[in-house]
């Protein structure tokens, strides 16, 4: 008994995560498919003891599948989730494909898990810095209405995929070998330096990524009126992203006490907090974990309705994997997917 | 002829940087004395070809010096300055130990070199992040008064000194590797890591290198009523700090347009702004550098009355030892110290 299971993208960063969650969240699988391109099929992958084959994805593959889990990229999305809904998955798409979709829901489950209907196939999956920003941001909504976020990001390689992971450290040893090693996956040297978020810069300066934390935060808060001055900046960490956010109230900011308590007991949030030893949010501690630190909680000594906050998250969990399996998992929850009592 | 020049703190990464300065600009030296801690003292550091010794500091070392520079930490710097300073030498003190007592310029010349006046005899040189912040900020007063500015930084290791810059390297080698080597100089793993600035936390929720920004910014641009949001965070970065900062004027933006060309024609600033290339600037790219990158220049989405900027410059040198150099040499151009006819 269980849901049949597809991965579209498995053998990348983000894929190899979801076989970690599934063993480590018990997530009731009946058959598991490993779909990548022509060129990773043949491979195989371990999950719950056993190695599983690489397939190339065919419009076959999705026959008899519950779940289909995207993490391809926008493009082999846009080829792939018409076939895969007309199979009778349901999608859930970690690509910036149908993100923006009136249609779709765009889904952090903390926040938004109400936007999941009886009649959702396709739900889309935020980009990783929104959702990691809105674990923290979302819950403030208790204390008032907020009016404005400035933020400025501290984004990890696996953002930009395994290669990127893969080339952050061998630039880095060539480096400290005294080498120098030519960029292939990012634009530019990664070792012991930091840049611009590498996407296109649109006509009114922002950057791709950047657009993305904006629109698709308006959207997951149902808030067109929410203003966004965000800065994506790509550091050399491996697999958590960092956010400095200053939160503008259309109102005087709540007491220290009251953010506290509200993220306090916010589920996926964990405090680090510790003047005393100088402990905040960190991207090594983050990594590897599902919760989102929040930490340097303080008053905006600049403006008396503003707060700021200190956020770290592992990109490739909540970012990313995790969140979809939430998905998945409220859908379960809310009896959305009826549960295959055989699977063949 | 020339200016009889000590150094104290001669054997830190500051120290080395004003000798590789003096040579490079022909700094007017008649005679050079390194000096240091007893732990340091019997080393020899090469100066025009030629090895220094290092002595260590004592009253005598002042005997006869124009110009000596501190950069040993406040602590050194409060020990020995009265000596100096009776002893008739122009202290310029890179220390944070006379930056806000009000009888002492705090200088960075392309602001306000106009504090240095003829009967100045002490000199603080501000902190790094404030010099390389109001390289790029200090020239847009042109265009409107500042209301409030909005900074998340992305600090390097040499900020906090040689070792540091030594435990970056060792750390992430050991990572590399496969082991942990357990941090000495930081509080916190350094390696493919950041963590907030690690320096005290006050009541305010700051930590002191954000007071310290705010403050001194403040005091150099004869603001008391600017307002300052600041967070600093140590990024794994040898020795360029970088800043996201947002401008908030007291009325609308200025064009971009004059933006550019207040900046371009601002000395000891570069403009690395190319979004075709997405090129903007990067701490390996402003290191070894004398001028100041600024870039990603456009309009905050969220607030018409600001910008924001992306702003890269090396610690070591206009963050340090370059700007002390420049407080000298305006000294100099001014007339405000006597050339020494022959130096014994």
């Amino acid at each position: 008994m269980g849901y049949n299971v597809a991965i579209l993208g498995a053998t990348g960063a983000v894929g190899l995560e979801f076989l970690k969650l599934f063993e480590k969240r018990s997530f009731p699988i009946g058959e598991l498919r490993l779909l990548a391109s022509a060129r990773s099929a043949g491979r195989e992958l371990m999950y719950s003891g056993k190695a599983h084959p690489v397939e190339e994805v065919t419009a076959r593959a999705f026959q008899g599948i519950d779940f289909a889990f995207f993490s391809a990229g926008a493009s082999r999305s846009r080829e792939w989730c018409q076939t895969a809904l007309d199979a009778g998955c349901r999608v859930i798409d970690n690509s910036s494909a149908y993100r923006m979709d009136p249609s779709v829901p765009l889904v952090v489950p903390e926040v938004n898990r109400d936007t999941l209907k009886a009649d959702t196939r396709l739900v889309a999956n935020p980009n990783c810095t929104a959702a990691i920003l809105l674990m923290a941001i979302a819950p403030l909504r208790k204390l008032g209405a907020l009016d404005r976020l400035i933020i400025s990001t501290y984004q990890s390689a696996s953002g930009a995929g395994a290669q990127a992971m893969e080339e952050l450290e061998q630039q880095t040893a060539a480096t400290l070998r005294g080498e120098i090693l030519q960029p292939k996956i990012l634009p530019h040297p990664y070792a012991f330096n930091l840049f611009s978020h590498n996407t296109e810069i649109g006509p009114d300066g922002q950057n791709d990524e950047e657009r993305k934390v904006a629109e698709e935060s308006r959207k997951i808060l149902s808030d067109q009126n929410l203003k966004f001055n965000v800065t994506c900046v790509r550091v050399p960490v491996m697999r958590a992203h960092s956010i400095s956010a200053t939160i503008e109230f259309k109102g005087p900011a709540p007491e220290l006490e009251s953010i506290f308590d509200v993220l306090d007991g916010s589920p996926g949030v964990r405090i680090v907090h510790n003047p005393a030893q100088n402990h905040f949010p960190m991207p090594i501690e983050a990594s590897g974990q599902d919760e989102v630190l929040v930490g340097r909680i303080r008053h905006d000594l600049s403006n008396s309705n503003a707060v700021c906050l200190f956020i770290s998250g592992d990109q490739l969990l909540k970012g990313a994997a995790l969140n979809a399996v939430q998905i998945a998992e409220s859908m379960i929850a809310s009896g959305l997917v009826p549960l295959r009592v055989s699977s063949s």
